[in-house]
């Protein structure tokens, strides 16, 4: 995966100097893996969100958003196996210090995947090779696991053994059951929840495309296991083509597959395959990514996590490192409503279609913050004239920014009117300062779509100059049709 | 303070039924001080938070939404004081060992009022009046300090000390630097977090009203103090009347004193006034709330936390638990950048208004499910007949429902393209179940303005019925024109 560092570094710069994101706590050097968003990203990170709700819970009348609390009890990870298995093998070098990936170390020595292997079998290669430490070339302790979550106490008397959720999911499925009974006993059940989600990794990187504390945005899809094979709009996506690239294909071109013959020729479930058909529009027709840059990649048995039957990871072809995992469309099955059932001792059985079963789940799994990344990384365009952020506008943190030519003359009085009547019924910017080009170049780097320049003409006949972000064009438009044109 | 238990109870019953909150982690028993939102109560708290920004950020162009990390490393609590003063004094029963705010069970058993007492003077004071358990009536151990923050260890190596932030405040003030750069170093400057805080407390309570993770929506307003007796829209506000419940005036009733008054008898100063009166009406115009329901409290030196120097509560008087606090306006002056510039070693000095200075900050702080809470609590109206919620459209969950008055004779095709044709502009409900009568009482009890029924007249003349909520008076109108009576 080649890193094109140049544009990784002139991204993290832009980021930094326009407010889409920077280090958390930068004053005090940061901490690695968290990241804060300024104005302008939290502006886009907010649209996308938004965005993703409407597009999703209006894929059914019963799907909806709930919000559950970050800090959980830990016997919701016992339930759901993250206690024991969300580990990952860590190696400390006996003379820096330094905590390493086992895995990764091993990998990157070896040019080959352990994806798997058990701490005695890696600390065997680590012996065997005599791999050293990544950073000082220092000895290798023993591999060892660090389970992921961040543990904490609860409780006047620090009695309860809480920890913060790794992923969003399990406040979904801890409240299935009194949802289930709220939404009056239907399946499918689509419970969603936007939130946070903290996993101590080990080596964060790659600005915000790996963090320690990050947004999900997950749809739990619960569902009756025997109804896996249709879905009552199945003819709406049976000729769409998927972008797949399954675990026999690799090495080769991503293939594209209409969802009808992925279902008769690749066992993919029909409620399966509907809904990578709907999240691959989402990111093509929504978030107007490229179907070049677009791939469902199939994991291996080896590769899932430990609660997956079937997964395909969306991944993105981003300029700056390549593929990039930036979601999922995983069944979990009947896995964790099962466990949450046994360790809590409260039935998740319900009773539907006539007879009593535990429901099984397909998840929808979005990596806000990376998709955020991705969309500056395959819409940011610089050559010597000019960089702008080719943002689809339904994302771009403002639709339209509103420039007085000149501040007198009363350009500048008109310009706050028309600036006033568009904040209403959208995110505009208003910027008065600096030549016209420099107020267009700050435009662009942001993605704000259109320019409206007032000047003294706008006083006459009552129009303004609208320039297009993309083309660059300008043309004369009448102030009572900006809010129609901004649509 | 006297609680109407069975209010209290209708309201909690109806929020577990109907999906406005309920206990997180309920299968496995909950944790005190936490709750979750069903899909109704998410819907709320979306608008409402969407409401708040859209009120705040329009007040200057120059106030805008970050976001930051819940994760946060110690050195940010050592200047900002939590670290030594965001603490509690405990008191634990040495038979039953539950443990107790050591300052709530001496105020509550000698009825008078004992903050900001030392764990030394605590201790005398039970010593001294044999004051015992409340729980099981045993003997005390001596009063000790919880600090009320979640610790927390990150990092490979588990090498950095952090804690869950208390208050999203401080997101903002270690963002303040960059932040003033990226928005071209103009003052005031408001930053603003809608975000998750965690709290340690010890005895949360009264459902949704003191918890241990909750909702902030916080407003930072950075400023040049030597301005702090001016604010450039005053004559907006300068007659306005704010609603004062004065250290001064404790045991009378609120008074109602123009910012004038305010500013030239109360030495109020005017960007704190004006601001007052900007939460005032949002309270009043926004949020609907009542006059009479309305108060700031100040509070005095010994009741304001450790960094403020003006403190007034918002508060309302709810019908279940009384005056509560729903939200505050803080001068925190430059307590906080400074203690940040001190311990980081990076100045928060800026140049502006031609000179050197570290910005003074007026907080304006909002609890967010307090005020979901407040919303639910003002307007719950039950009677023989219907439960009712009356909430602000602006914050009902959702806007309208529509019912096909039978489920054949193309009345549901009918009611469903209805539905379809308004969900793309508002948030809308389909119900077709049950009696009419049925639907109505659902759609009361979760706040829902308007119901729309369709019948045979509407296959005829193109006319559906519109009930409202309050007054439950029934209307035709044309579909063509629903749109627009809906907004």
């Amino acid at each position: 995966m080649a890193e094109d560092k140049s544009r990784l570094e002139l991204i993290e710069a832009l980021a930094k100097r326009r407010g889409f994101f920077f280090p958390s706590n930068e004053i005090y050097g940061g901490i690695a893996g968290f990241y804060d968003y300024g104005n302008i990203g939290t502006l886009m990170k907010r649209k996308l969100e938004n965005l993703w709700r409407k597009y999703f819970f209006g894929l059914d009348d019963n799907f909806f958003e709930i919000e559950a609390a970050n800090i959980m009890p830990e016997r919701v990870f016992v339930a759901s196996g993250h206690k024991e298995n969300f580990v990952d093998p860590t190696v400390k070098c006996r003379k820096c210090g330094t905590v390493h990936r086992a895995d990764h170390i091993v990998e990157d020595y070896l040019k080959e995947s352990f994806e798997g292997m058990t701490p005695v079998e890696l600390t065997e290669l680590i012996r065997q090779h005599k791999i050293r430490c990544a950073k000082c070339k220092g000895e290798l302790e023993d591999v060892s696991i660090l389970n992921m979550m961040f543990p904490l106490q609860v409780g006047a008397d620090l009695e309860v053994k809480a920890y913060l959720r790794p992923e969003t999911a399990q406040g979904a499925y801890v409240n299935f059951s009194r949802q289930f009974d709220i939404q009056r006993k239907r399946l499918p059940l689509g419970l969603a929840i936007v939130g946070r989600a903290f996993r101590n990794e080990i080596s964060p990187r790659q600005l915000t495309t790996r963090m320690r504390e990050f947004t999900q945005a997950e749809l739990q899809i619960f569902f009756d296991a025997a109804d896996i094979d249709k879905h009552e709009k199945w003819n709406e996506v049976k000729d769409y083509k998927l972008i797949l690239y399954p675990v026999a294909g690799r090495g080769k071109n991503p293939e594209e597959v209409t969802c009808e013959d992925a279902n008769k020729k690749m066992d993919i479930p029909k409620f399966y395959a509907y809904h990578l058909a709907k999240v691959q529009q989402f990111f093509l027709e929504k978030l107007k990514v490229s179907k070049e840059k677009f791939r469902f990649r199939e994991l291996s048995a080896e590769e899932r996590a430990f609660y997956n039957k079937m997964h395909w990871d969306v991944e993105l072809n981003l300029e700056t490192v390549g593929w990039k995992e930036v979601g999922g469309v995983h069944y979990r099955t009947d896995h964790d409503l099962s466990g949450h059932g046994k360790v809590s001792g409260q039935s998740q059985e319900v009773f539907f279609n006539e007879k009593k079963f535990v429901p099984h789940v397909l998840e929808l799994s979005f990596g806000v913050d990376r998709i955020v990344f991705a969309l500056i990384d395959l819409n940011y365009d610089a050559d010597e004239k000019r960089t702008v952020l080719k943002l689809p506008p339904a994302v771009a943190p403002f639709s339209a920014s509103v420039f007085p030519l000149v501040n007198k003359d009363g350009i500048d009085k008109k310009a706050e009117q028309i600036y006033e009547s568009l904040k209403s019924d959208f995110d505009v910017f208003y910027d008065d300062s600096g030549s016209i080009g420099r107020r267009y170049a700050r435009a662009d780097e942001v993605g704000i779509p259109f320019c409206i320049t007032v000047d003294h003409h706008s006083l006459e006949d009552g129009t303004v100059t609208v320039r297009d972000r993309d083309s660059t064009k300008q043309e004369r438009v009448k102030v009572g049709e900006l809010k129609e044109r901004l649509k």
